[in-house]
């Protein structure tokens, strides 16, 4: 391995170099390996998941959660983070936005040969170091090569394994219930967009991305006096934005949502991006965010548990669920007048998925 | 949708176009949605497997397995199959080799911008088709586009998630037991090899690419007089081919393994084609062939049960676990000689994943 610098075809192709590339520079990168008995260490052809004493331990549980996401981010490295924070971040929010709690990750790697090896080992520290901070084991993976002028960057898909008490759907929000937002809009898109594109916008502007589960696990269990759970619906407003979030929550539950402009938390530099380059923050991607809907009566209670954490610190309530407008959200912009806030309809912009 | 007639950014995008695409091209080709309360239909950030229930049926499992495989093929196009029939048995034959019944997949794929609608469409019925030959699900997934000049064909990533009664190691080999290989070795990638360059090898060479679970759930409950299973281990030979199965094998178990050459399934249009090209067969890829490791007593019993599946037609015992030399495999050649079975060093002859 040590002779190496950049990924080769071998590094995909099955033997001995691929054997070794997988034990040197993943396994020895990753913490923990193991849910169950047959882990990472193992080589095997897969792994296992140590089910029984799980469900065991999580007594209203019938249902395991499952959630997969490839990530194609360009460049893979940007201000603060990297893809490998981004492909583990994106799958444990998926997870805990169902109300599940992180099992096991699986890590499947393509990869453009010329690849620098130096950069491939720097992401799967990230991945492990992201794994650790919410305590997950990534337990199996695999990895492919591609020629070079097939593929230009690297490619990282996560599934994820999780365990919910109860499963938190995206359609269960109720006319009456309240909006949360866990923090600014558009970091994510806008950091990357300036990073890509050589604006030198801000000096403290940075993706948000960042694993939720230990924010989100505080506020699972809150129940109304009736006994049910106080969060009726969550969503990671990721591709789509906030927009496009809040149009799918609207939609499956079958309720109105009207938000307030002045409550929307976003960063200066972020909005005078968007304004610059006639880009609405509420289409632009995050990946360190959530929309939680609670019970009105514990909309408080949720929030300042929320603001508590280091993700949740710019968190804010930014509207409500209507039974007018059914499906559709509407916006009471600051200076009071109202507009729909539609699915997004085009390309992604920016690009940075 | 129906306008398109081939994959453009905005099917990546997270907004309507992409929502139509999930729904017209992916839900609509799937038959097979739901695993638990959240399935495909639901559209949510992941989806569920009911778990509790799966467990109680199946008294012995305290693990669940998973594995992931990202395809990479090209083309996407082979003779009889495509990388959708592909992603799916690969996943689903590690799941077998392990001894596990598929419970669930997902479905992630990267594709390039020009890429076919009409392609693209055949591949997810042929994954359908291929995990309904299994009776699998497929319950959550992911898309994302690449612009044409950073992809240059489609990826598909599968997670399988699994049961077993008792997981089957590939480490469990012990000397006596006897090796089976459940089919002719080397059609995938001589077969993909002979498309790619244009050679008219044979008109009836295919890819062996198959889902190999019916085949070997057959032979799964076999027991010893003793109650142990009869299987000692079990492994699909794809990448490394038969030669890198067989070494991890040995290693991994510590014992030794002898092979008779005149006893491996091979097609003679893939030992000429070999011959010719100076490619070993041992170390092409398959994608439809399972190596079984069985207690001697139980060999021709197993091997009987495989031989009546159309996938397990031309199994043969190939050899057997050996005290001496311990993590090697040997060779006895068709004039007697003995030579030893490396695992491969180099690039993968073919590049065919
Ligand atoms: N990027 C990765 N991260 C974590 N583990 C990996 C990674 N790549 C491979 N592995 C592990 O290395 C072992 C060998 O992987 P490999 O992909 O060769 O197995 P396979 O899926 O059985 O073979 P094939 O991919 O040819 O079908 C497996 O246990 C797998 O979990
Ligand atoms: N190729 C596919 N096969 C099966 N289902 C898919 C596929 N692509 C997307 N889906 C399903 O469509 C829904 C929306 O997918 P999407 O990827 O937008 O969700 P997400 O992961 O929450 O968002 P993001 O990918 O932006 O993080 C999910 O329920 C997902 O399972
Ligand atoms: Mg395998
Ligand atoms: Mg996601
Ligand atoms: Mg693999
Ligand atoms: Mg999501
Ligand atoms: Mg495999
Ligand atoms: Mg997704």
């Amino acid at each position: 391995m040590s002779k190496d610098k950049v990924i080769r075809m071998e590094h995909g192709a099955g033997g001995e170099t691929m054997q070794a590339l997988i034990r040197e520079v993943i396994l020895d990168n990753i913490t923990s390996r193991s849910a169950g008995l047959v882990g990472l260490d193992n080589l095997d052809d897969g792994a296992t998941i140590n089910i029984a004493s799980t469900i065991a331990n999580n007594k209203n549980s019938d249902e395991i959660v499952i959630t997969t996401d490839s990530h194609v981010i360009k460049p893979a490295f940007f201000p603060n983070s990297n893809i490998g924070r981004l492909a583990v971040s994106g799958t444990v929010n998926d997870l805990a936005v169902m109300g599940a709690a992180p099992l096991a990750l699986t890590c499947a790697i393509v990869v453009p040969e010329g690849f620098e090896l130096d950069s491939f080992e720097q992401i799967i520290r990230s991945m492990n170091e992201t794994a650790e901070e919410v305590g997950v084991p990534i337990i199996t993976g695999d990895t492919k090569t591609i020629e070079r002028n097939g593929l230009d960057s690297i490619i990282i898909n996560t599934t994820g394994i999780g365990i919910a008490d109860e499963v938190i759907r995206d359609c269960g929000m109720c006319p009456g219930d309240r909006i949360i937002l866990t923090g600014t809009i558009g970091d994510h898109g806008i950091s990357l967009l300036a990073h890509r594109e050589g604006f030198d916008l801000t000096t403290d502007l940075v993706s948000d991305v960042a694993p939720l589960w230990n924010m989100i696990r505080s506020v699972i269990p809150i129940r109304t006096i009736e006994g049910r759970p106080a969060i009726s619906a969550m969503k990671d407003p990721t591709r789509g934005g906030l927009a496009g979030a809040l149009n799918e929550m609207a939609q499956k539950s079958g309720t109105g949502i009207i938000i307030e402009q002045k409550d929307l938390p976003i960063k200066r530099s972020v909005s005078s991006a968007c304004e610059m380059l006639g880009i609405d923050p509420l289409e632009v991607a995050n990946e360190g965010k959530a929309v939680i809907c609670v019970k009105a009566e514990h909309a408080e209670e949720v929030l300042s548990i929320i603001r508590e954490h280091e993700y949740g610190k710019d968190a804010a309530i930014i509207g409500e669920a209507t039974d007018e407008n059914s499906r559709k959200v509407l916006m009471r912009t600051t200076i009071g007048s109202m507009r729909y806030v539609d699915t997004p309809t085009g390309d992604l912009i920016p690009r940075i998925c």
